[in-house]
C-alpha cells in the first residue's frame, strides 16, 4: 500500500511541481502591507487546493493576515491526530538586482545536484507545504483516505513574527485538537542525511531610530557643533560585542543553562566543518563567542545582529549632510532560559545609557519568542526517525537550529502540544536571500518522506 | 551714478527674480550622472544670459561637466581686474518627501522675514550668482559699461568636489588673469549684518564598504558564527571619537596651529549664542571637542561626520538577514595645517587595524582640499568692508566658515590669486536640505551690495 503511494508520488512529479509553481507565483510578502491582497490570494490558493483534495478547508480571519484551516478526519476517532503547520507567506525579495530570475516567476534550473526550483518561497515554506499536500494527495489517490486524522493550519505572518497567531489559535482552539504538531520548515543535515531538529533559538526584534537635529544640516555650516545621529548610532551599536564576542547588554546571558552533554556529544559526531560551512559563503572564521564551538555559536548561544541600517545620503557620490535621523534594525537570537521581554528592555537601557547628549532614541520592539528544546522521547519522534531512515537509508541527525520557529513554543503554551520538526531544506538554499532554491530531489524525497511519516504515525 | 545703479536694481526686482526662477528650474544636480544634460543646460543658460548683457561668453569643456567663461573688459587696462567665481550646479534634492514644494519649481513664499525664494539652489549658488549678474546688468544699463574689468567663471561640479576645476583653470589660465577673485557663496553674519569670511575648513571624503559573507544570509541559520558587516561597520566607526570629542584617527590633529588671538577675540565680539544656534535645529549641546568653544568647533577645528550609512534591510517590518555588505560615506572637515591626503590614508589604517576577521574593507577616497585662511589686509578687502558697511549701515563681521570652499585654495595655488568671500545667504537657508530658500530681501540687498562692491573696487 505504502509502495503504491510512493509510486503515485514518483509518477506525478510533474503535476506536483506545476501546483507548487502556481503557489510560488503569488508574491505573498507579509512584511509589506502593499502585498496584503497577494497574501490573501495565497491563503485562498491553499484553501481551494485542499478543498479539491477532499478536505473541509476555510479561511480563518485575524486582525492581521488570515490563516487557513483544513480538516480530514475520515481515519476515525482511534487514528492518531496530527496537526500539520506551515506558512504561506514569504520574505521580501529585495535586493532584486541580485536575483538571476524574477523571484515570483519560478524556474527549474540546472544545479550541481540536478534540477533546482528557484523562487522566493521555493523552500521557505511553500515548497515544504506543497510537499506535504502532495503526500496527502497520493494517499488519497491510492486509498481514498489518510492513515491519520489530519488538521492543517497555515499562517500568513510567519516571516514577520506571527503577530496574529495566538489570536488564531485562541479562536480556533477547538478545531486544532491533536496529538502533536508536525512542522516542515527546517533543513536536512545534508543532501544525503535527513534531520530532526531538537533545539531552536528564539527571537526578539528591535528597531532603533536616533534623532539628532530637527532637519538635515549642511555638514560644513554645522559640523563639529551639531550632534550627528549616524555617528551616535555607530557609537552605541559598536559597543554591542566585546573583543571575545560577548554581548554587552546587561544581564544578556542570565538564565542560560550549559548545553546538555548528550546533545553536545551527538553534535560532535556530525563531522561539522566550520571552515566548509563558512567557506561556502566567503567567510573563514567563526565570528561568535571565542570560548564556544562553532556549532554552539550557531545552535545554542544567543546573538545580536544588526539586520539593516540606514541614514543620510545613500546616492551616488558624496553629500555633505548631517542627517536628522539614523535607524538600525536588530534581532537577537535567544536560547532557553533567556527572557525575551527582559532582553529588549535591557537593550533599551544599554542604548539610552550610552548615547551622548542631543541623540534621542526611539524604539520599536516586536516579535519576542524564547528559545526552546523539543521533546526527544515521544512515540511520534521514534516513528518519525524510522520513517526517515526508511526513505533515506540512514538515521536522521539530531540537530539544533539557529533559526527561530516560535510556533514550537506557542503550540506548547497555547495548545499543550509537542512538535516534531522534520524538513527537507538544505543550508545552501538561500532562504531570505536572493535566488532562494529548493532542490527538485529534496522536493521529491520530501513528498515521499511525508507519505511515509503519515503511515508511520498510524503505527503501520 | 551709483545711486542710479541702485535705483535701477530696485525698479527691476521683479524682472531679476524672473531670471533667477528660470535658472532655478533647471535641475543641475552634478552628483547624479542622470542630470548631466541638465547641468549643460544650466551652463548654456548662464552663457546666453551673459552674452545678451554684452559679455563675451562661452562654454569651456572639461573631462567632466563644462565651465562657463565670460569677459567684459571695456573698463580698460588701468581698471582693476576682478575674477568672479560661482557655480551653476546644485546639491541632490532628496529626501523629496520632506519638501513642501517641488525643489525645481521655484516659489515665492511668505516667511517671518517677508517673502522668500524656495527651491534647490535658491541661495547655493544660483541666487548668489544671479545677484551678481543683476548688479552688472544695472551698471551696464545706467553707464553702458562696468567700473572694473570683469571675468566671470562658473563651474558645474562644486557640489561634488570640483574634480575638473584644476583642468579648467589650467586650460583657461591665460583667460583668467585678474587682481583677485570675488566669490559669493557664503553667508551674512545675520539678517542685519554682512560678513566677510576669513577662515575656511577644507574637506576630504571617504566611502567605506565592508564586505562580510559573499551573499545575504539568514540570521538564524548563520547568526552567531557568520561575520556581520553592519555590526563590524558600527564597531569601527563607533571608535571615531573619544568621550571628549577627540577624533581617534592616528595623527589627525598633526600640524594644526592654535587659533590666532586676533580672530578669536573678534569672534568673542560676535555675541554668538550656541544655545540659539543649536536651538533652531532642535539641539541643545555643542557636540564637538569639549575643550573648544562652540565657534572654534564650527570654524577652526576639524570634524569626522558620517554623512550616510546603509546596509541590509531598510523596508517595513523586520527581516532576519545578515547582509553581505555595509557602507558608510564620511567627510572630514579640515583646518589649516592638516594634510588631506594623509588624513585619508590614516583613516584607511584606522579602519583596517580595527576590523575583525572576515570583514573586508574597500575605500573610495575623493574631494580632498586643505583648510585655508584668507588675506585680511589686501586693498580689495578694505574696499569691500566699506562698500558692505554703506549698504547695510554696519561693518561686516569677520567670520569663519565651517564649510569648505576649496576653490579659495585652488585659486591661490593655481592662479596665485587671493579671494574675497562675501555672500548674502543666512544660516537658516537650509542649503543641502529640503526647502532650501533665499530671503527675497537678501537677494535684493545682495544685488545692491554687489553693485556697490564693483564701484568700490574701482576706487570710486
Amino acid at each position: 500500500m505504502l509502495d503504491d503511494v510512493l509510486r503515485t508520488i514518483d509518477d506525478n512529479l510533474e503535476e506536483s511541481l506545476a501546483r507548487l509553481f502556481a503557489f510560488l507565483r503569488i508574491p505573498s510578502i507579509s512584511a509589506q502591507s502593499a502585498h496584503a491582497a497577494d497574501c490573501r490570494r495565497a491563503a485562498e490558493w491553499a484553501r481551494d487546493t485542499l478543498t479539491a483534495m477532499g478536505f473541509e478547508a476555510r479561511i480563518s480571519e485575524t486582525a492581521g493576515l488570515p490563516g487557513v484551516i483544513a480538516q480530514h478526519h475520515q481515519a476515525g476517532p482511534n487514528a492518531p491526530h496530527v496537526l500539520f503547520y506551515g506558512h504561506y507567506d514569504v520574505q521580501p525579495a529585495d535586493p532584486l538586482n541580485l536575483w538571476h530570475s524574477d523571484p515570483f516567476d519560478p524556474q527549474l534550473m540546472d544545479g550541481p545536484r540536478g534540477k533546482k526550483i528557484v523562487a522566493r518561497g521555493a523552500v521557505d515554506d511553500k515548497g515544504q507545504v506543497v510537499s506535504f499536500f502532495e503526500a496527502c494527495r497520493a494517499h488519497l489517490a491510492v486509498t481514498g483516505t489518510l492513515p491519520v486524522r489530519l488538521t492543517i493550519l497555515l499562517e500568513g505572518e510567519e516571516e514577520c513574527g506571527s503577530p496574529s497567531l495566538i489570536e488564531l489559535l485562541t479562536k480556533e482552539r477547538d478545531n486544532l485538537a491533536a496529538d502533536f504538531v508536525l512542522v516542515a520548515d527546517t533543513n536536512m543535515w545534508n543532501f544525503e542525511t535527513p534531520a530532526i531538529t531538537a533545539t531552536l533559538r528564539g527571537l526578539a526584534a528591535a528597531e532603533l531610530t536616533i534623532t539628532g537635529p530637527s532637519r538635515d544640516l549642511h555638514s560644513g555650516l554645522y559640523g563639529g557643533v551639531a550632534r550627528n545621529p549616524i555617528n551616535a548610532l555607530t557609537q552605541v551599536l559598536g559597543q554591542l560585542h566585546d573583543s571575545a564576542g560577548k554581548i554587552q547588554i546587561p544581564g544578556f546571558y542570565d538564565g542560560i543553562a550549559p548545553i546538555p552533554a548528550a546533545l553536545e556529544s551527538s553534535w560532535q559526531k556530525l563531522g561539522f566543518s566550520a571552515e566548509e560551512f563558512l567557506g561556502e559563503v566567503g567567510l573563514a572564521h567563526p565570528a561568535g563567542e571565542t570560548d564556544q564551538s562553532p556549532l554552539a555559536q550557531l545552535w545554542a548561544r544567543p546573538t545580536a545582529d544588526i539586520n539593516g541600517i540606514f541614514g543620510g545620503y545613500q546616492g551616488e557620490g558624496a553629500k555633505t549632510v548631517i542627517a536628522s535621523t539614523a535607524t538600525a534594525k536588530l534581532t537577537f537570537r535567544l536560547v532557553p532560559g533567556q527572557d525575551p521581554g527582559k532582553i529588549l528592555e535591557n537593550f533599551k537601557t544599554f542604548v539610552t545609557e550610552r548615547l551622548p547628549a542631543d541623540a534621542k532614541p526611539s524604539f520599536k520592539l516586536s516579535g519576542a519568542s524564547p528559545g526552546f528544546a523539543v521533546a526527544l522521547d515521544a512515540p511520534f519522534m521514534r516513528a518519525a526517525a524510522s520513517a526517515l531512515a526508511a526513505e533515506f537509508g540512514k538515521s536522521p541527525a539530531l540537530i539544533g537550529s539557529g533559526g527561530s520557529i516560535p510556533i514550537v513554543e506557542i503550540f506548547k503554551t497555547q495548545l499543550g502540544l509537542d512538535t516534531l520538526l522534520a524538513g527537507f531544506g538544505l543550508d545552501d538554499d538561500c532562504i531570505h536571500s536572493p535566488n532562494e532554491k529548493f532542490e527538485l530531489a529534496c522536493f521529491h524525497r520530501g513528498m515521499r518522506a511525508q507519505a511515509r511519516l503519515l503511515t508511520a504515525f498510524a503505527g503501520k
